[in-house]
């Protein structure tokens, strides 16, 4: 079977490259990306099929650099789905937690995992620029007494040792991953539709937003504001809904809030992942 | 007249420390925290009567950290006002920017001066923790070849010179600074509520929830999201909207808004700035 090329940002092993796996399957080519700026260059310009994005996390919340690369560039979301984080200290060695002087991640990983430092006070967390990339440091440096904070897969990528499974603080510790693609597909079964709006600063404005969905009970999963750069304190809103564009209800809804907003661009409308997080 | 002790996050210089004396006049003595949560620590124990922080950039976004802190402590908001964030280019002496090799900031700052550095590619951004920090930095190092990048207050404090003002992209650079105290205060004239809530997740619930300010005309600047820690995908809704606490009709969107939400904190009632910006 012929390999399909996902864009994924990190290094080789990250949980956005679980994620890949996860919406592709076992024929997934994940292409590893230094920013989510060159992973969406990579869609655009044809160099893999798919790219694969966190867009919120349930402890930490949005990331918000990909709202607005979803706004600025013209990529359409075409899936969704969720990763339970699963963090894991990872060492070239197995050693006791007692031989680990240094802990190695990303400062977001290490915030996950405050309880296990609070537990072992002579372990030092060290700020790394990605999970998977501290394992893979750690696997060439041969550092024998330092560790890393990253996905059982990482460990399995870099051919090193888990140490200790599950030392995130919060058991429920999910990512919201998007599939991205240049062109929209079609969907069937229970959809998902991700738009983005601006409005008039005007009194009771988002109120008259909200209606046009909720007159029409359409249900709205997520709501999210983000600064319009050039007009201070006026803002962009993204939300999810239940439904395509595809729909009679939803059309209608999306020309009723064309009417009260200053800017609507359509996302993607995609499968709702049917998991339970 | 007697000091008045302020707490703000930073080094000596920062933006913080301006708004401080904005807040309090010549009479601030502000006090440099290492964090946010120490800050709150601080005006908690009643070792400084007030604290300082920023609450929201109009290019950058919220700042989560302070809202979550916001929640998760108990001091009351008192106090708003803007911030025109004006960066620097400073060095320990006067010389042309081709001299300068190395300039260390705040990763949001050098961020913010994307254009100086497209145009000085010979000029490395180098992240550093604080942006007055990284004055302080230069002034003690005595590193002849090297630039921070900061507010021309930093210069001032740390007796550095000034090499280029203003080389922020945006000119529209502001930041809202909200000043906490232990006790609220009695307010007149125009004012601001701050509440932060959490609902059910129903159909419909965040528009019902607006309803109540809606229904009687009551204004709603901003309106921010941050997830509920304990239960994945849930929210809790951060508003501000015109009134005081002490106004009938705020009063009565509230008792509204407690039949409809699991849980109502209300951060403060304060004077509404009224700077255009």
């Amino acid at each position: 079977m012929a390999k399909i090329k996902v864009a994924f940002q990190g290094e080789r092993g990250a949980f956005s490259e679980v994620a890949s796996k996860k919406f592709i399957g076992k024929n997934a080519m994940p292409v590893a990306c230094s920013s989510f700026a060159s992973l969406f260059d990579m869609v655009e310009k044809g160099k893999t099929k798919y790219g694969v994005i966190p867009i919120e996390n349930s402890l930490i919340g949005s990331i918000h650099k990909n709202y607005d690369l979803l706004l600025e560039r013209n990529l359409k979301v075409i899936g969704e789905t969720y990763l339970r984080i699963n963090h894991c200290l990872i060492a070239a060695k197995k050693v006791p937690v007692s031989k680990i002087q240094r802990v190695f991640s990303h400062p977001a990983a290490l915030d996950q995992c405050r309880d296990f430092f609070d537990a072992h006070p002579t372990v030092a967390p060290i700020s790394y620029y990605d999970t998977a990339g501290a394992v893979k440091m750690l696997s060439e440096s041969g550092l024998y007494n330092a560790g890393a904070i990253a996905s059982p897969y990482a460990a399995e990528i870099y051919k090193m040792h888990i140490i200790r499974k599950s030392i995130e603080d919060e058991k429920s510790n999910f990512t919201r991953f998007l599939l991205l693609a240049k062109k929209e597909v079609v969907v069937k079964g229970k959809t998902k539709t991700s738009i983005v709006f601006s409005m008039k600063n005007e009194p009771g404005v988002l109120y008259k937003a909200l209606s046009v969905f909720a007159l029409r009970d359409i249900d709205l999963s997520k709501i999210e504001s983000r600064p319009l750069r050039k007009k201070a304190w006026e803002y962009h809103f993204y939300v999810d809904i239940e439904g395509s564009v595809k729909e009679e209800r939803v059309k209608k809804a999306l020309d009723h809030l064309g009417e009260i907003t200053h800017f609507i661009k359509i996302l993607g409308s995609y499968k709702m992942s049917s998991e339970k997080v």
